[in-house]
């Protein structure tokens, strides 16, 4: 069984520790030589080259991703080859591009905040008239961890996005009490493996605490969660792990905020928090083997980002340190240069007190800023 | 931080995920091209060669060890041009030898079966008289899974072995209820860890089941464990994984059986069955890192073989029948060809009550035979 994974991030890095383990064969095309993923890294190249991620797929059982942006005609070019592509290209288009996403999940019926493809100024200021006078703008494509992403009080804030054509995606500003996350699995024969829905604390836009599961969760709440990604994937017809961010809006609804059709920095707590990581069972699912169990060890992990890292040092250069301070708390790294904002790494404490769980993953995570 | 082993076996290729999860990086001197850690395989080549060994050693900050088969004059190479090697020779020796064993263990007041270094056949003869006319002959070095120890009633028995000259170790043939193993962990900052002393339950001299923590193994007998193993560290100075085999005997005494200077079979539970796995704390204490907290997450862990592995197939050929079975047991390939009696992967399962675990996990590690 070998498994290809396009794309050389953290991501694919964390999928070579479940492949070892199982004992499958993993092969990542990288970007660079000094890729995340490197251990694992058979090949460097460009993803958008079709002769250069053909050449490498060519060599695999399936071919799964890192990130979303291996273009459509690469894709199709895989699938005119016979290769396994998991999750399918056309699943893939809708996680692509956030306006496809919001017409395809409002065809489906999936409650989303209100939005409106915009093509000019024009139309924004007259979503802006409709929407109190603030929404939230997205550029379609290429947005991540806050970017192509802006809260706009007047069409003029976007000008620099319109100038470069193209349409542009508007949503209200929804009023949240937080941010949930939920997390499935789905193989191609049609079994979906679900983890507790999570919450999900950002911080300039990206992820930077999670506690599994999102307290105060059962019932209604984490059943609209559980409903609404398996109805995603199901309906999209999505296999491998999918992630999707959810608001849950001070009038007690839940809204889809975001897709990802990939392991998700939502489920990083799964590795040390849950019998089945979402990286074991991302890889069962593109072999359609049978999913893990999705039990959790304690009643509460809690997973805090690394986010920038130390300056000038390596993460684990405060590793005496943070381990001495903190014995029960697992430690990762992804063999990146820290960088302001960039995410180095995350670290991971479970138990059955929320309270301890919460400051044990806080400073663990504090021996790695500045 | 870059960590060399020295073999490329399955200890060494479960050494990979945690090196993943740290950010630390791992290179592995192989015997082969086709080893189990063939993905961390940076030099393949001969470990009893110094030259060989010292090029990969120089490139790393520690070097440790699959097996303990480098012979002395190579350690003292590396130690002669100052490379970091954890366990220390001088420990190894202990390790490498069953008779320069017993001899120090007895000179420390560990508990030990009566032996006796014999280097004839009236020798033996004599320590059979002495013993019921039965004992168990070992090899003093190179025995591994069984091989090099024979059960005798006669000094004919092991002639051949006698005929390569060179001394033989005899012990009394122990009357035991059952065989534990103690593992703990050193770093050479002092720091010692300590799992729960577990049941091992072997099968032609093969550790073929393993459980965690030992029914009935509170009070007394876990004591004595802990106080063995943990002296045994200190008083060797021991870096790094240490694993103690013993016997419980029907006069409930605990004797030591084997030593093993690495991660070893009876610690494969620890990979889903602790915070912190023996291959995880393995690393941390050749890096001279603190330790990582050592409980498990469920009362009881259950870690079973597959030996000998499915007839004319891979070990991942029977997933998809296995994993559908038992969603909650974890399964671990080690990428080595099925044949008669080989270790070729392990499954664990854990939860609360006894009887269920065990059910699980031998029933899914039926899966891989014949």
């Amino acid at each position: 069984m070998r498994i290809g994974v396009i794309g050389g991030g953290q991501l694919a890095r964390m999928m070579i520790p479940p492949a070892v383990e199982l004992g499958v064969e993993l092969r990542v095309l990288s970007e660079s030589e000094g890729s995340s993923a490197i251990l694992a890294a058979t090949a460097v190249g460009d993803y958008r080259d079709a002769e250069t991620v053909l050449a490498f797929a060519r060599e695999v059982d399936v071919v799964t991703f890192d990130h979303e942006h291996v273009p459509q005609e690469v894709l199709a070019a895989l699938l005119a080859e016979g290769v396994v592509v998991r999750p399918s290209p056309a699943a893939l288009a809708v996680a692509q591009n956030k306006l496809v996403m919001r017409e395809r999940l409002t065809a489906l019926g999936v409650p989303c905040p209100d939005w409106a493809r915009v093509e000019s100024a024009d139309d924004l200021a007259a979503f802006l008239a409709d929407h109190g006078g603030a929404a939230v703008v997205k550029t379609p494509v290429g947005g991540y961890d806050g970017k192509g992403v802006r809260v706009v009080h007047d069409a003029s804030e976007v000008a620099d996005w319109f100038s470069l054509g193209g349409p542009l995606l508007t949503e209200e500003l929804v009023s949240f009490r937080r941010e949930l996350a939920q997390l499935v699995a789905r193989r191609p024969s049609g079994e979906v493996a679900v983890w507790p829905v999570v919450e999900s604390m950002q911080r300039d836009g990206v992820c930077a605490e999670v506690i599994a599961p999102a307290p105060s969760s059962v019932g209604a709440i984490a059943d609209m969660a559980c409903d609404i990604a398996t109805t995603i994937a199901e309906k999209l017809d999505v296999t491998g792990v999918l992630a999707v961010e959810l608001f849950e809006t001070t009038d007690d609804r839940i809204l889809v905020n975001e897709l990802a059709m990939r392991p998700h920095n939502s489920g990083h707590w799964t590795i040390d928090g849950s019998r089945t990581s979402q990286f074991e069972q991302h890889l069962r699912a593109v072999l359609d083997l049978p999913l893990g169990a999705t039990g959790t060890h304690r009643e509460w992990t809690v997973m805090v980002n690394v986010l920038g890292g130390p300056i000038g040092a390596a993460l684990t250069d405060r590793y005496a340190s943070a381990m001495a301070d903190q014995p029960t708390v697992k430690f990762h790294g992804y063999g990146k240069e820290p960088r302001a904002g960039r995410k180095v790494g995350h670290v991971t404490a479970i138990g059955d007190e929320l309270d301890e769980v919460v400051y044990q993953a806080r400073a663990a995570s504090a021996f790695f800023e500045g």
